[in-house]
C-alpha cells in the first residue's frame, strides 16, 4: 500500500504536468466524416458512455433519431429506431472518437467539427458547432424543419467561413485567449462572452482577407461567433478535451480525465484505469430556471461540456465570472466559496488559468478520485438545464454524485495494490 | 440655512436625474475645427483650467509647443512660445469648449474628434483620439518625427475609417456597451479591453460595408481600436463628459460636474456654481510604476480622464476590474474597499452601471461637495502616471486633495445662504 501511494503520487505528477503543458490550438474545421478518425456515414455520436439503444430515452433518444433524419439515414423516426436497433445505424459515445458533445451531443457525418490539436503532445480533439440562439435545437432533443434549416445554415455558411479564417490564420492557440477571458468575466463553460470577442479579434484579419466578393456571408459568420456566449463553448470544450486527453493513460494515476452524462448516468474516466467509464446517478441540481419553468420540467439528455471542469475551468473557475449569480443563482460569495472548495479535491493550481478575483491564484485543476472519496467533496459543474419539452430551460451549478468516484477508487485499489 | 438645505436636496435630485438619464451616443468623427463650436485654426486646447502661458511648465508646456509645431502654427518651439505669449496662438482649457483631454490633452484644429451627443438632453461633447501604444506620445509631452508620423497615421487612417463606420451605423449608444464592459473586467478608465471589443463588434458590419477596395486600411483601423485598452478610453471620456454636462448649471445643486488637472493644480466644477473652477493641490499618488522608474520620476502634466470618476466609473467602479491589482497595485479587497468608500460622498447609486462583483449594486455616482467636506473622504481616481522624461511610467489610484471641495462649499454657502 505504501508503494502504491508513492507510485500514485509520481504518476499524478506526470499526468498533471501533461495537463498543464498541453497547448490546444484550433487548426481546422472539417466534416466529422473527414476529420474524425473512425467516423462513418452511418455513425451517430452522442454524449456519455455508449449504451444499448433501448436505454436511450427522452430528449437524448429524440436527438439521436433527429440526427439520423437530418443525415438522411432514415425516412422517419420509426425507421431510424429500427435501423439503430439492427445496427444499420450505429450509435456511439462521442468521447470514444475524441469528440465531446454538448447536452445530447449528437454528431453526424456531414456536421462540421472544430479540429483542435494539442501541439505539445500531438493528440487531437473535436467538437461540433453551436446551433444558434433558438432554444429549440437538436442538441436539446428537438428536430423539425426549423432546426434542420438552422443546422444547414451552420454547415453551409457559419462553419465554412470560420474554417476558412482558421486555416488562413495557421491555427489559433486557445490557451492565451482563454487565460485572458477568465479575467473578463468568463469561466469558459456557462459564460464565454469575452472569449468569443477575443477569438473574433484574432480571426478578423483572416475574415477580411477571405471574404472575397461576399462580405455579407462573412458578416453572418461573425455575428454567429459573437451573438451568443455559447458559441465559443465548443472551442473551449475541444480545447479542454485535447488538454485532458494528454493526461490520460498514465499507469498509477488517479487523475480524472473525463466526466460526462448520458440520459441515465453520470460517469468519469480515470487516467490510470483505461477506457472504462465509472458510472453513478445524475447530480443534484441547484438551478435558476427561465421564467415559466419549474423543477418538474428538468430532464437529463446527456452532456459533456463538463470536460471544462475536468481541466480547471467552468465551476472550477467561477470566481472569475461574477455575472453567473444572475444566470445560475447564488451570490458572488457563493461563487467564490464553491470555487475555493475545489482546491480540496484537486492535484494542482493551474499555472496559466489565474483568477484576478482570487488574487491571481491558479484555478483548482486535476480532480483526484481519492481526494473526492476522502473529503466527500464532489466536483461542482456549471451547466445548462434541459427541459422535458425540449430546449434549454435554465442554468445552474450541479454537484456530482460521489458513487462513481467510490467505484473508481475500488477499481484502482484492486488493480494496483 | 434650512431653506438652502431643502433647495439643495431638490436641486441635487434634478441634477442626478439628468446625470442618470443622459444617453451618450457617438455619432461622428470630424476635425476639431469643423466639429467643435468655437474652435479656430490658431487654437490649442489643453487639460485643466486655463492658465497664463507662463504658468504652463514641464510636460504640459512641451505638449502645447509640440501641438503648435504639429499644426504648423510655428517653425520651432521658441517661435511657438512667443506666438502663444502674444496671443497669435491661443491656449484654452479643453472643457471650455466641451472637450476633455487625456493627460496633457492637447487638441489642434486638424485633429479628429469623437462627437458624442447626449440624445436625451441634446448636449454634445468631444474627445480626440488615442495616439497609439508607443509610450512616447504628444499627450505625454513628447514631440518628434515619430510622434508626428503617428499623429498623422491617426488623422489619415484610423480616424477616417472609424468615422466612416460610425456614420454608417447611425450612431452607437455608449451606455449599453459600457454597462456590459463593467462586468467584463473594465472600469472604463484604466481598463477598457472589453469595451473596445464590444465597440468593434458593433462597428464590424459597418467596417465590412465600408471597406471598398482597401481592406488593409480597415484592418489597420480595427487593430488600432482593439490593440490597446486605452483606445476606448476616449469614447468613455466623451460619453462621461456628455453625461456630466447634462447635470451642470442647476441652481442650488452641490453636485460635482467636472474634475480636472493641469500641471499646477487639481480642480472641480460644481453644478450650481457656474463655470468657475475651484482649485487645490495635486493629489497624493499610490502608483505602481513600470520597471526602472521611481517616485522621483513622477510629474503632472494635466489630465481630464477623471471625468469618468465624475459619473460613477473608473475609481468609482473599480470593484468590477479586479485585474487593476496587477496594473495599479493593491489587492482585490482594496479595490472593493475603495469602491465602497465612495458611497459616502455620492448622491446616488447608478441605475445602469451595476457591478456584479458588488452583487449588482449600482456604482456610487454624483460627488457632493458637502459630503466630501463632512466626511473628509475624497474621490479616488484611476490614472496613468506621467514621467518627467515624458511618456507613461505607471498607473495608480490617486486621491483628490480636499482643498478645492472646501473652497467650493464656502462659495456655495456665500452664494446661496
Amino acid at each position: 500500500m505504501h508503494a502504491m501511494e508513492r507510485f500514485r503520487r509520481e504518476a499524478n505528477a506526470i499526468a498533471m504536468q501533461k495537463m498543464f503543458e498541453a497547448d490546444p490550438v484550433v487548426e481546422d474545421v472539417r466534416s466529422a466524416l473527414t476529420a474524425v478518425p473512425g467516423f462513418a456515414k452511418n455513425l451517430i455520436l452522442t454524449s456519455g458512455p455508449t449504451m444499448d439503444w433501448a436505454r436511450y430515452d427522452g430528449g437524448q433518444r429524440a436527438a439521436i433519431l433527429g440526427a439520423a433524419l437530418f443525415e438522411g439515414l432514415a425516412d422517419d423516426a420509426e425507421q431510424a429506431s429500427d435501423r439503430i436497433a439492427t445496427g444499420d445505424i450505429r450509435v456511439l459515445g462521442a468521447q470514444e472518437l475524441g469528440c465531446v458533445g454538448s447536452v445530447a451531443g449528437v454528431y453526424t457525418a456531414s456536421m462540421p467539427v472544430l479540429v483542435v490539436r494539442n501541439r505539445r503532445h500531438g493528440n487531437v480533439a473535436f467538437c461540433n458547432f453551436y446551433e444558434g440562439t433558438n432554444p429549440r435545437r437538436l442538441n436539446y432533443g428537438i428536430y423539425d424543419e426549423a432546426v434542420r434549416e438552422q443546422l444547414l445554415y451552420v454547415n453551409d455558411v457559419v462553419a465554412p467561413v470560420i474554417g476558412d479564417a482558421i486555416r488562413r490564420s495557421g491555427g489559433i492557440a486557445m490557451k492565451p485567449l482563454m487565460k485572458r477571458a477568465l479575467n473578463m468575466g468568463d469561466e469558459l463553460h456557462s459564460r464565454n462572452n469575452a472569449a468569443g470577442l477575443l477569438l473574433m479579434r484574432e480571426l478578423l484579419p483572416h475574415f477580411l482577407a477571405g471574404q472575397g466578393a461576399d462580405p455579407a456571408r462573412t458578416e453572418k459568420a461573425i455575428m454567429a461567433l459573437t451573438e451568443d456566449q455559447y458559441f465559443f463553448l465548443r472551442f473551449s470544450m475541444a480545447a479542454a478535451k485535447a488538454t485532458a486527453d494528454a493526461a490520460h493513460g498514465i499507469k498509477y494515476s488517479s487523475l480524472v480525465t473525463s466526466m460526462s452524462f448520458n440520459c441515465r448516468e453520470f460517469a468519469i474516466r480515470v487516467s490510470g484505469l483505461g477506457s472504462r467509464w465509472y458510472t453513478g446517478p445524475h447530480p443534484q441540481v441547484a438551478a435558476k430556471l427561465f421564467d415559466g419553468f419549474g423543477a418538474s420540467d428538468i430532464t437529463w439528455m446527456g452532456g459533456e461540456s463538463i470536460i471544462t471542469e475536468t481541466i480547471g475551468l467552468g465551476g472550477f473557475a467561477q470566481a472569475g465570472a461574477p455575472t453567473l449569480q444572475s444566470y445560475q443563482g447564488g451570490t458572488v460569495q457563493s461563487l467564490i466559496d464553491k470555487n475555493l472548495e475545489m482546491y480540496q479535491i484537486t492535484l494542482g493550481e493551474n499555472p496559466d488559468y489565474l483568477i484576478a478575483n482570487l488574487g491571481y491564484r491558479g484555478t483548482p485543476t486535476g480532480i483526484d478520485i481519492f481526494k473526492v472519496v476522502e473529503t466527500g467533496v464532489t466536483p461542482v459543474m456549471d451547466i445548462g438545464i434541459a427541459g422535458k419539452g425540449g430546449g434549454q430551460i435554465g442554468a445552474g451549478t450541479v454537484r456530482a454524485d460521489k458513487t462513481c468516484f467510490g467505484s473508481a477508487v475500488d477499481a484502482f485499489v484492486s488493480q494496483y495494490s
